[in-house]
């Protein structure tokens, strides 16, 4: 089974832009998506589910089940900008097999609709929150690394672990573009501010003007599918830090 | 090798139901699923071995060898009510991806067979033993869920980890329907009352009339097994809880 | 690559049985095995290699590099009894689904050849050592666990682990037959006693009389492999044996 | 996705070696190989990335990404000596059926180009860093063995953990030559040192006088790779032996 996708549609896309948008440190690029998917009104076209997801059910208020999955939504262009294709989910997979394995079939479906540009989103983790949190980027290329940091972005330094980078990383080895947009955030809790300048400046990059109004909603639709979920981030996170260490041996 | 069914027979059945009785928590549905299979001269029509089980053998009485099982009975309804696939074992897969692995061949066989419905039993941990337990359902969608609720299950709140909930979970994913019956039960040891009360709820589902009377034998039957496979469950049990944590990074 | 086999001849073998000599507790199982294979003067016809095998290379005495190996031997009977094949290794594979993988291919092979019947064997730990250790067995079926039993050995009660349990176990699936021959060890080192009592019993199920007067030079050659190997097995064994209680999860 | 490999370019080689040069302990390897492939010009023709690699990307000063990856480059003789193979890469796979597969892939694609014979460079702990560090060697077979004797080297005894030992076990299973170089390093850090006497002995085999004068050069851009990498070498060696312990087991 491994990685099974099911498409209910073949968008026809111009130009699109892959926009990744799984829960993460801050579940910034989590709320980003989700707000965008309801702004722009995405239309779902591919569910994913991968054997490396955790093996359980989670019941939500009404008593149906749901299951960590994967979505994909594309969005056309009301303005005449790039069609948007938005990687939304409640989960990344459990391993770096999986992660690779999620990354890879993502990717697959959205160069065959004609993407050659990805933007992953994710939290940089920091001790306080801040009003204005610094946003980091890196990037594929140094051209496209330029386009980041004329969007008001710094250089990130250092490691980009799990989707936000491996999706970066593998779009390069693909020889495709894109760049990270990292915010700072304490990271603790679904940070709807860390994720309202990750829209803004995603926002300056697409042209695009996203109201913002709602991002609160955004925020606690995301928290109560994480209370759902029954995520404990802070000790996960530590939990996950002690693990990269083993498994990065030489 | 991952995944290998030996199949003994082709069986045509009427729009089946499969059930899942696979040990966990309480052994409420490894219990149940023996006693039906006793009572309703269950089938026996394929056998399925995973690499993700134990690798080992465990002796009986006699000093034959009995190794990691999952199998699959049919049982022809005498009352013109609908057929039964049920899914009996001593383990459940030891690793996540083997979970996905075994319950997605289970469902293509049992789809095979023409089954669109799955109910799945489990134990839903309660710090003391009630006379009268409790139960609790998940289901795949609304409809499902009012015919659970109006068997006087209760909507389940939280997690539905391992088999019980994966099956209703891919059930969902695949377009069939079916819920889960999650009974209290202290869960330290083989809970014949609380397979009772799963019996009586899914009975009523079923408009089938299954003689308890033997109820305790069924119990005794899989206690024994647990004996000779050597399970704590109190142990392994916060073992587990404390992985599925590990396990679930973001 | 997963696992791979060389073969080196394709014997044509009548009615053989399969031997299992691993290193397992006590080292039983391969002492017993490379015994045999010095003394019916048995010719090696395929190798098998596993991803799961460690990823190393270990040095022999003049420089040359020695890697994680399984052999198949095999011996024509020069008695008119049945032919042989020797299993032989010097490590099992450090995953259950490798320990799935491996067994499967070993028995895949030997099916190919006409094999019908196994025999593994094991140590079975006991704290103290024993002049004359007792010998338990566990079988595919009753009437060869009663052959077992005629060749003086005791019900086996529990589990029995590795590849000596899995050899059994998954022929029992593939119906064919055998039995296990798990002899007292205290299993902290190449235990050339215990391997003696399980050759004498081997030897008296195929009527076959193997000179033992050279036995302490086959466990003095086990144990110098095991010293290049670095095997420590009192520690490794606890270790094994916890990671037994959580792998097994319900 | 596994191992997947892009290939740009199909050099014809005459009778070329391979020199296995990733990062271990003391970076002996990683060190020598890039210095060869600066010094000589070495060209590259195929990127290797693994999906046991670690799931993430690290940025570079000026902001562009990084990925785990893995680089076969070539070398035409200019001396009528034989071409060479280079492996390098900024790291080993993170489990052992990763490592196995590795190995192979690289295995695969030197011998379509002709390779009978392979080097694997390794670091050989020592406790204190010594002017004029021992280098030990383990071969294929005894004849290549004396070969290594020749250059100077002493017999190896012990285990050679991970790619270098994994190089020349793999290549005796697919009865290609080649011998280790192991060299004695404290291993904390990247050991320019030791990487000199790697190259000095391995000119010395190939007839190839390599300018030393920048090596140290290499060994700071290893360095700052590693940096990068965020690898802490000391902390990450022990645990890992550790985990040989663990996963050793019988």
């Amino acid at each position: 089974m491994v990685c099974s996708i099911n498409k209910t549609e073949k968008p026809t896309l111009s130009d699109p832009i892959l926009i990744e948008g799984l829960p993460g440190i801050g579940f910034v690029a989590n709320i980003a998506a989700l707000h965008l998917i309801k702004e722009l009104k995405a239309v779902k076209f591919a569910s994913i589910f991968s054997s490396a997801f955790q093996d359980f059910a989670v019941t939500t208020g009404d008593g149906t089940a749901r299951s960590p999955i994967n979505e994909l939504y594309y969005v056309k262009s009301a303005n005449g900008g790039r069609d948007l294709i938005i990687w939304y989910g409640n989960t990344q997979a459990l391993t770096t097999v999986g992660q690779y394995e999620l990354v890879g079939k993502v990717l697959d479906i959205a160069q065959e609709l004609g993407c050659k540009f990805v933007v992953s989103i994710g939290g940089f983790k920091k001790d306080e929150a801040v009003a204005v949190p610094g946003i980091y980027s890196t990037a594929t290329d140094l051209e496209t690394m330029q386009q980041a940091l004329d969007l008001g972005t710094k250089v990130m330094v250092g490691h980009v672990f799990g989707i936000a980078g491996l999706s970066v990383g593998l779009a390069q080895i693909r020889e495709l573009k894109g760049f990270s947009l990292l915010v700072d955030t304490p990271g603790m809790n679904p940070d709807v501010n860390a994720a309202r300048y990750a829209l803004l400046t995603l926002g300056k990059y697409l042209n695009l003007n996203v109201d913002l109004t709602n991002l609160e909603a955004s925020g606690d639709e995301i928290k109560s599918m994480l209370e759902s979920f029954g995520i404990v981030r802070s000790i996960t996170e530590e939990k996950k830090k002690e693990e990269q260490q083993l498994r990065w041996f030489i």
